[in-house]
């Protein structure tokens, strides 16, 4: 990584692309800037092909190539055909972005690819929300003892400072506890329910502008906040919480008069994704919707972004504010701790 | 820096005197969480005396002594009578606390502080913004030149992250513009005409809790944020300002009938510090009051609470709310950047 790094992502979403986008576009502002300097060695992806070309593939052929036919083992020369733990271990990479599916109830394939990575002592960056919420102990331990990195600031508010801001920024700060707004689909529809529309209109709204799925289950019922509740409060609290010992409510059972009765109260409904360090030294994490007053600066969050207010010691409350989702900001997600790494390694 | 840090403190004020006190109380989960050992070799203050001991001082009695004669001379053993200058050139400490007092016309004698610890490659940390508005690029090619680190996180919002937030978290995000609140005498000034006070009343209240100096010019005249500003356009955006080139308005011609009318609109005053680059790639600064829609993050930053904004190509707008100032939360920055050459110096 003092050199060049080479880059392998495995899985080539929309993430993905997105940071393959980046690097493009910042290539020579990252290298006058950082002193970074990249090649993307491998590509695997489950349905549009692998190729891998030790001296480095051409990224914006193979951005065109996935465009025009949603497909990359067309791209002219280099090796095909590798499966993702073959260009993991084989390739000459020395980073892997892990951009493949998250699955939330195994964290699989991204596990295995992460320990394929780190076991050939190869640096990971992953935005997979999987693997960390179930087993981010394990294998940051694992990345330690192998000399290597596993970096995931993306797992919670994807480009957003969160997790780096806790760990690096705040480090010495003595966090107790934090509180925040980490699912953009429900704090839309909650957001637009303020304006007037009642809960299935404004889900339904929030589907056609791409906030939520088809099946908007993880959002609404908060499971995708329950995921980012426990990697926050693993990594930055030391918790050991796995998702049947944390609260779990969505906002399915909001209703408009609940919402009306918030705003008399000069408050406002808000699914806020919390844990506490108490006294005791136990950890307590829940998911749930509350009235926040609107003096907070949670609750002037409004709309797809995301929030988050660290508790500590020494600065009393410090809350960050910014994009939760995206294909830019997740593609920077990766980027920001590829740049990190690469700062770690050259200093 | 690999072993342990000999820490000095040039100046032992408020500031110097808060970070002595999280050393002590974080002693034991500073080793533990991230490795960092201490020892703070000596003490030079103009008006309390100095002291050196290369083999550690005993902080706890210090604290005890200033507190109870406002002098460290009298302190058991060591070497007493060596100035500043001298205290960071003879002694053999690593790192240098730079916490004498600020002057944001001459910079003096914090420039001549931190050159001398530069000089003889020590590493330095400060929150003192006169230096550091006035020679910051000067100051920072010496100290690479040196290979020392020179940190400077305190200037702007004190603990809450705001530089290493835009060099290191956001690094590669292509930031803009920023803007924000940065100083909390104003705010809590304008808050508190928002609920009825007059400016001179307000400006009394916040004399009388502390927030505002008896002379408070540079507060209500914009010239602290101003400071500020010209810190973060020069070392985030690149820019190589100087106060003469800034727009400085305060607060003291904003009226109750102003607050009122903004009310009316859906808005609220704040005093703004922001610069933004332009595409022909100037960069224009400014100090100035502006009207807020209360839908903007910054409008619900109440009270002496400061706020910045960065916005950035890939994730938009980024904000960060915390404190501005305060014994614990400046002793606090510079702990953040004793741990981060820490962390940079051991990986």
């Amino acid at each position: 990584m003092k050199d060049i790094t080479r880059i392998c992502f495995v899985g080539w979403g929309v993430v993905g692309q997105g940071l393959a986008e980046i690097l493009l576009e910042q290539e020579k502002e990252l290298k006058e800037k950082y002193g970074f300097e990249y090649k993307v060695v491998a590509i695997a992806d489950k349905l549009k092909g692998s190729v891998y070309d030790e001296k480095g593939l051409d990224l914006t052929k193979l951005l065109k190539l996935v465009k025009e036919t949603g497909k990359i083992d067309t791209y002219p020369g280099g090796i095909k055909g590798w499966d993702s733990i073959q260009t993991i271990t084989e390739s000459n990479a020395n980073l892997i972005v892990e951009a493949s599916w998250t699955d939330i109830n195994t964290g699989e394939p991204a596990i295995s690819h992460v320990k394929s990575a780190i076991g050939c002592h190869k640096h990971v960056v992953m935005t997979n929300k999987g693997p960390i919420a179930l087993a981010v102990k394990e294998l940051l331990k694992m990345a330690k003892k192998n000399g290597v990195q596993l970096r995931f600031e993306g797992t919670v508010l994807s480009g957003t400072p969160a997790i780096n801001l806790a760990l690096k920024n705040l480090a010495g700060s003595k966090i107790t506890k934090f509180a925040g707004i980490v699912n953009g689909t429900t704090n839309y529809i909650l957001t637009e329910m303020e304006k007037g529309l009642k809960y299935q209109d404004a889900l339904k709204q929030a589907q056609e502008l791409g906030y939520a799925e088809a099946d908007p289950t993880a959002d609404v019922e908060g499971y995708d906040a329950l995921g980012k509740v426990i990697i926050l409060a693993n990594v930055v609290l030391g918790a050991n919480l796995t998702k049947n010992q944390v609260l779990c409510q969505g906002i399915t059972k909001i209703t408009s008069k609940d919402i009306e009765d918030a705003k008399q109260e000069g408050k406002r409904w808000k699914l806020i994704a919390g844990a506490e360090l108490k006294e005791d030294g136990s950890i307590v994490a829940s998911v749930k919707p509350l009235k926040i007053p609107l003096t907070h600066p949670l609750a002037s969050v409004g709309g797809p972004i995301n929030a988050l207010t660290f508790t500590t010691k020494y600065l009393g409350d410090v809350t960050i504010i910014g994009p939760g989702a995206g294909r830019e900001a997740t593609g920077y997600a990766l980027l920001t701790d590829i740049l990190d790494i690469h700062r770690n390694l050259t200093k």
